[in-house]
């Protein structure tokens, strides 16, 4: 039967984990883009879709809907184009170092990131604690950008996958983020639209990511892979673990200065082994680099200060002050800090990433209703990773609040997060899975 | 902390299935009360609640913000007063029974009951199926006709629990119904404050109830008993399977014209069991016959004619054709009729309550958006009963339809759902648990 489903059968169905086809989905979606169903029922089917996930079907269906909701780029004619997308995690600087580093081998960047949600952070909140950037650049100034400069990260705008944009703000509101088949449609949507032609992929996996099981983390990332491939991009992925947060700052400025360090070559290892991966990663897929040479290239463009300087044109070009990567003086700071001591001797057992993401969105970090602002000051500074040897008073963990209230109550939520061990802790392995998918490959 | 959490926070913990603390659930449902909170967070909450479950402690604060949403009744003056409630089934006929029985026993009956919801009925929609019914009493004329008549049921009204109400109307919409906890509020919140001193309550249990399995099926009626202890109930439940439909009629008209049948002292075994159980335990618990002999006289009144001189008084005083429950000829009836049949020699193994409830709320019995009115004549009934020997191309079931092509299509969808086996098949238990509770007893 071609008939399609009534959007309360496709609510229902899904609730019970039954399958649901996609024109069906894509009827259902298209109702709520124009009116017809109400934002409850894609409430409702999120939360499902949470619980009982969502088949490839109707991610490729909720993909194509997302898309078709707006206008699309194609960037072809600028040479070499590629984009830095991520499903998100705590901390995860990752994008903000790898997305000047593939400009400074030859990558033309062009991006459309989102903002926080849930518990993560977003890379349009992280960019906007620096003083003056503009997130909000028309299309047409975008694509200049990108043509003149080289790189062009830019928050959703309402031209392209709108209905995207308002799926977001409507999960951010409900609850309803992390479902694997949502994260999928919502960020290959916003890929395909930005028309770059090649995509590095960063899915995180953990405890503080939208995606807790690594397993379930490379089934998606494949399936996004493979949803790219009708639109002619050449993709590759990278899981990652997000069991604790990413490099030490978890906080809007604070996680920008951390870019910094690592794009003058320092910097915790994890973000810069990261970003030196998807920035090779993309260098190849965009075809700058041999196959086979994209890290080692990248590697060397973080030692020689091309990735700064290409930091620097990047920033400057959206009117943010460009002093940020290289003098953390020119990022604003939180007035309070308060450590969090470690309450024994012993080693460090787990610094939960959910914890840490809730302890820097309760601080103003993040949005608990999608209508407030930011802090940009505020957040949480590791000091002691997983694993690290601590004695009983060692500081673990640095809360940035604006007054000694907050700072005391953050610092207060942390220490029941924070867990010290009286054995030694391995940490936990930073990549989980890679992989990649060419048009016409599969 | 005596602190409540945001309304973000109930549905990310109640997703994680984590605890929330009574005042918080409280403080999220006053919310989408007064209005600060949108549907879609309900309707979020609503569908992890399907998924998740909720404890008790947030199925009783939602109870409490329910009845404190509009007027309590008490009805306490009019001498022994009962209710009977339950928490819907497919072709639950029983209530409309055991109503009427009590009230011959010498019970005030005193019932607010609902409509159909997902692929259930509703006590009201069936009452409506009776030719000039008035269902919408005002408050002041429900309480002088339970005083006068001895029985009135009414739809529930704007003044009492009116986020009850409203909260049915959205899990309807937003396919969020069958959650125990969410269930178990609505019916006792309704119960409360409707007044009655006792309360006798059917829950059914099985793949066409709102509640699955039977062991949650037995607590959630534990857990409603005690909901009911604080405000000086005597309570009385019954735990009943739902594999099948009820009975043999599924729809409007056609349950009440079986309702008739069992107030005849005919009719199915199974709904004039538990009906005479209902009303038995509902006269004990007010008070008006003796411990251990409301069953045997709830039989002897549908024997003696009593039960059904109540009924016909009951629906004289809302305005509705009394004649409804001794001639079928004074309901209204389906223009078109069509056979399902055996599709080989065997025994009738599975007629799915949920597969017929949809069924029959595709004809029209129910409705699948909230706007959609009700066909009082569609629906289906059952010739041939779980277990029963049958040979090919014997009638199992009959459709009621407005129409050929309605009937037709319903036919086939009604067939994939019924299966014959080869072997003998036992029915089910119609029984699976009882219980009471008395105020001051726990």
């Amino acid at each position: 039967m071609a008939e399609q489903l009534a959007p309360l059968e496709v609510i229902e169905r899904t609730r019970r984990g039954e399958p649901v086809d996609g024109p069906s989905v894509e009827s259902f979606v298209r109702s709520w883009i124009d009116g017809t169903s109400a934002d409850s029922l894609i409430a409702a089917w999120c939360m499902a879709a949470c619980l009982t996930g969502l088949g490839r079907e109707q991610v490729e269906a909720l993909t194509r809907t997302l898309i078709a909701s707006g206008d699309r780029l194609e960037l072809g004619s600028l040479g070499p184009t590629g984009d830095v997308q991520t499903t998100g995690g705590v901390g995860d600087t990752t994008p903000l170092v790898a997305a000047p580093l593939a400009a400074a081998l030859g990558v033309r960047v062009a991006t459309m990131s989102g903002r926080g949600l849930g518990h993560c952070g977003g890379a349009i909140d992280k960019l906007e604690a620096i003083p003056g950037f503009d997130a909000d650049l028309p299309l047409a100034r975008f694509v200049r950008q990108v043509r003149d400069v080289g790189i062009a990260v830019i928050s959703q705008t309402a031209r392209l996958t709108p209905a995207g944009r308002r799926l977001e703000a409507l999960r951010d509101a409900t609850g309803t983020t992390p479902a694997a088949g949502l994260v999928a449609a919502s960020v290959m949507s916003r890929a395909i639209a930005g028309g770059a032609g090649a995509i590095a992929l960063e899915v995180t996996a953990g405890h503080g990511a939208h995606i807790a099981d690594p397993e379930t983390a490379r089934e998606t990332a494949a399936l996004m892979a493979d949803l790219a491939v009708p639109w002619g991009r050449r993709m590759r992925w990278i899981v990652s673990g997000m069991d604790a947060p990413r490099g030490r700052c978890v906080g809007n400025a604070l996680e920008v200065g951390e870019a910094g360090e690592v794009l003058r070559g320092a910097g915790p290892d994890d973000v810069r082994e990261l970003a030196t991966r998807l920035a090779g990663d993309l260098a190849e897929a965009a075809g700058v680099v041999e196959a086979g040479e994209g890290r080692a290239a990248a590697a060397r463009a973080l030692r020689d200060g091309r990735a700064l300087a290409s930091a620097e044109r990047w920033v400057e070009a959206q009117g943010g002050a460009a002093a940020v990567w290289s003098d953390p003086g020119a990022l604003p700071t939180a007035p309070v800090r308060v450590d969090v001591l470690a309450p024994h001797d012993g080693w460090v057992a787990a610094i939960p990433a959910r914890g840490i993401g809730e302890v820097a969105r309760w601080l103003g970090a993040g949005r608990l209703h999608s209508d407030q602002s930011i802090d940009p000051v505020a957040g949480v500074e590791i000091v002691a990773r997983v694993g690290d040897r601590v004695a009983v008073g060692d500081p673990i963990a640095v809360i940035h609040a604006r007054d000694d209230w907050a700072g005391e109550r953050a610092r207060e939520m942390a220490a029941e997060w924070i867990t010290v061990a009286e054995e030694p802790i391995e940490r936990p392995p930073l990549v989980l899975g890679e992989g990649g998918g060419d048009a016409g490959a599969s």
